[in-house]
């Protein structure tokens, strides 16, 4: 895979991203390229000697999209930002994927713009990935769009289970429609119908599922609009810090607290390590046609390496080829419902 | 005051209910008289020589509103429904306030048809109390009405601000609309009309808040719809749950964790106690005439406790007053501004 890093969004500067994206090309034969575009000037004062490394290309570019920066306004007056040239790189073919922690806004318009949608798919989503105790789970769309209409919620279902199958390895995700209960007279308009949608694809749809099943492993794909899956993702990010926040405080509050936390110490590692929200570190927009990571704003080294980990798997599985193969059979059993529900009125 | 009990829609029986509202009254000089409604067998059932005790009475009601009941149906057909007769205790002045565990939407239905809506307030809404490791916040409306209008978010913000200064004590209530980020522009064609009526209203309304802020300190009191609201709630309910299951399995894995674990107790009981759920026990309908509060069906005995010391918190401010007294200011407030709104364009 040749993979397209731009080293320019995140909060931390180009270092962080930089050094991520070389351990991971490290760590993996499967990236026979590594396409660094940025600053010249600051991706060479992150790593020595790096334009002369072994699988490894600087692409220069002047400008930087700002999370300010309004999406439409990138594409028509920065033409020369490294998420618009990093993007460009797939559009031309000479990369076959691309990974950015810049403004989420942009990078969906230039990569809507630049690479277009897969055919049969209306609307891209972004699908995180969320660590529970008992298993990961896939919400979508996670804030791609604020609106959506039911077709789209049935367009991130089929995306979304593909994504769960084929890289994260479940072998018959769970699909749950978010809702605020689990009868299927639940739901909001939107959610109603597209759960009239939802049940005619080929997917393991189990119908409405509520908050309360989140955590505690019953569904595997989560499915909603991008107002409330961004809301759903930060809200669970908050509460997971602030008890991480409010264990510390705690156990180290007296000097009995802190030798007993020492001695469980393992106990915490393991937590950690099992709801670490950097263990995947990116989360592909689907529907895209081209493979586009987002790492958020503020990743970790660890997070870039994870997330150039999960779009090479993302790669290697061809997700978009199925997800246009399984689309056209989605659209047909879509066309058959609301033709015999036209001959039934 | 004299509160009347739905004793009978909770998940544990009527026992419960019972035992926690007796422990409630034994608390509380404040509760002139506790009017238990329910099965008459099944109250004695759960306390011996309740009926003879000072200030408590007994209502017989034959029917019992099931969680399955569609809520108009119960208005109709269960006529002698210990929820239905509770309510038609606090509309014929008998009793102060009511609270059940049972069915939500029957009993928002229910309190709607025989209380009605404070005048000025068009929908009533479901004010939970959230705790966090920082502060407690109100979110609110918690799924009393899956669809809202802006005027509906506007009111919900008003009467939680009221809520949060009155009931929980806090001076100047940070209010916030929950949407998918801080900015001014984010946010659906709902929350983006409800953001310009709040700025209006006479509360401190810090304008658009994302799920980060929520467990962070930063708010107070979180507006949004009964959908958004409901999952929101039950997301933060799943997770808090996942990870204490998580700590309690990892913290048990070896004889070192145990012991470990066990020196620093201290700390997980204070965690418990301040992200407890049961802490607040109940949440009010806020909007109707007449105090409603509902605690949820798996409640506890403390839950029970904790939900009727909220209640009676509730009516001691006399937070209906101020509703109706603010809703009148808040209506000119907006009044002025669509007209100003009229005759700029």
């Amino acid at each position: 895979m040749r993979l397209a890093v731009d080293v320019m969004g995140g909060d931390h500067g180009p270092g962080v991203v930089v050094t991520g994206a070389l351990t991971a090309l490290e760590a993996s034969d499967a990236i026979r390229e590594l396409i660094l575009v940025g600053k010249e000037s600051e991706i060479a004062a992150a790593a020595s000697g790096i334009a002369s490394r072994p699988r490894v290309r600087l692409l220069h570019a002047t400008e930087v999209v700002e999370m300010e920066d309004a999406p439409m306004d990138v594409l028509r007056r920065k033409k020369d930002s490294s998420m618009g040239r990093a993007v460009d790189l797939v559009a031309r073919g000479e990369a076959d994927a691309v990974l950015s922690c810049g403004n989420t806004g942009a990078l969906l318009a230039a990569a809507t713009v630049k690479l277009r949608r897969l055919p049969g798919i209306d609307r891209a989503g972004i699908a995180t990935v969320i660590p529970t105790p008992e298993n990961e789970f896939v919400l979508l769309d996670a804030g791609a769009n604020v609106e959506a209409k039911p077709i789209h919620l049935a367009h991130y279902a089929l995306m979304g289970s593909i994504f769960s199958a084929e890289v994260l390895g479940y072998s018959k995700p769970r699909v749950g429609l978010l809702s605020n209960g689990t009868e299927e007279s639940k739901g909001n308009e939107l959610t109603q119908e597209a759960y009239r949608l939802c049940k005619q694809l080929d997917i393991h749809f189990i119908g409405n599922i509520e908050g309360h099943d989140l955590f505690a492993g019953r569904v595997d794909v989560v499915v909603c609009d991008g107002f409330v899956g961004n809301i759903t993702l930060k809200t669970s990010e908050s509460l997971a810090k602030g008890m991480f926040r409010l264990l510390k405080r705690e156990l180290t509050a007296t000097p009995l607290r802190r030798l007993g936390a020492w001695l469980s110490r393992g106990a915490f590692q393991s937590i950690k390590r099992r709801m670490d929200p950097d263990m995947y570190g990116s989360a592909p927009l689907l529907g895209l046609n081209g493979v586009v990571f987002k790492s958020h704003a503020g990743a970790s080294e660890k997070a870039i390496r994870n997330g150039i980990r999960l779009a090479t798997e993302a790669f290697r599985h061809h997700i978009n080829d199925l997800i246009v193969t399984r689309a056209a059979d989605a659209s047909q059993r879509l066309a058959a419902v609301s033709t015999s529900s036209v001959a039934a009125t």
